[in-house]
């Protein structure tokens, strides 16, 4: 075993991990064949990921973050009003996922597999419901919004789009009438948030 | 074999499907079983359903027609305005729905394999979101809704309640923050169709 030309970080594990996943399904993966593929022992792993079960976490933790992060640059960044913003925030996150299901369907079914083994999804969630809620309290404020409690109307939003978010279906995201079908409820769900 | 007392109508015929999917479940079901339980030759069954397919069928369409008759009745039936019909029609589709989850979990997984297997499903979903167009029509012409298309927003309101009615939330269903989430849902909803 040759020692690896670039220092090994949580990062390259992750990567690493990733790619066997893909390869070998979620079923099967193991550390052992993560380390294989860094070229190097287990017990590196394991010195950055104590258990096989928090390497799992870790990968799947990336995955989400990397979706919250382009959400939160809508969120800081633009400078549109509440509801062209919160617009734009649904839009893209149903790209978001859209493109994870269509480009990579094999990585999409293993991450929903992982999904069921760890709490990530839950503080996924949170994070994106706390985001509309930022939105819909921009939007009180600007006059736009007429919201009692927006931390429900952040969950009802949440909950309402549910079709263009959860993975549940996501072999409905590649039909002809979905664009026309969320531009439809995106626009209902705006309405009622006016003021 | 001893004769049925009753004559072999398509009802007990589905009654006894029923009970026997509910026995055997989806996979191990046969009409040999379902003539077993009538008493009568799987020939005496074939005559009122010419294929396992068929008869799968007529029982899962049984199965949906119930939920449909009791919404239609809300449709036709009462004298309120559209926006509180509308309400009361979401809310008697969650019941239904929730009572057919929690009541009998093994049918309710039996009848999700078996909509899996059938177009009846779409029908269904024709069926409610026709009726939902109705409501709104009807709420556009009493001057409580102000809505370009109707068809359009039927669909969108369907869609962004389905946390509330398609089998895949149904372990979402028994938790005690569902009730509030619907109530958040249905008035945003409500609010973006109004006037």
């Amino acid at each position: 075993m040759t020692p690896p030309s670039d220092p090994l970080t949580p990062e390259r594990i992750l990567e690493a991990t990733e790619d066997v996943l893909r390869r070998y399904g979620p079923a099967k993966a193991t550390v052992v064949d993560v380390a294989r593929a860094l070229g190097v022992s287990h017990g590196s792993v394991y010195r950055h990921f104590r258990t096989k079960a928090a390497l799992r976490e870790a990968v799947t933790g990336r995955w989400l973050t990397r979706t919250e992060l382009a959400l939160t640059e809508i969120l800081h960044a633009s400078a549109q009003p509440a509801p062209a913003k919160l617009r734009k925030w649904l839009e893209t996150l149903f790209e978001a996922k859209r493109h994870k299901a269509g480009d990579d369907p094999e990585l999409f079914a293993t991450y929903e597999v992982l999904m069921g083994e760890s709490t990530v999804i839950e503080k996924h969630i949170r994070e994106l419901v706390g985001q509309l809620r930022e939105m819909i309290e921009e939007g009180v404020t600007e006059g736009q919004f007429a919201v009692d409690d927006p931390a429900a109307a952040a969950q009802a939003v949440f909950d309402a789009t549910a079709r263009f978010h959860d993975p549940a279906y996501a072999a409905d995201w590649q039909k002809p009438a979905i664009a026309a079908e969320f531009t439809a409820v995106t626009d209902l769900l705006l309405r009622g948030l006016r003021a």
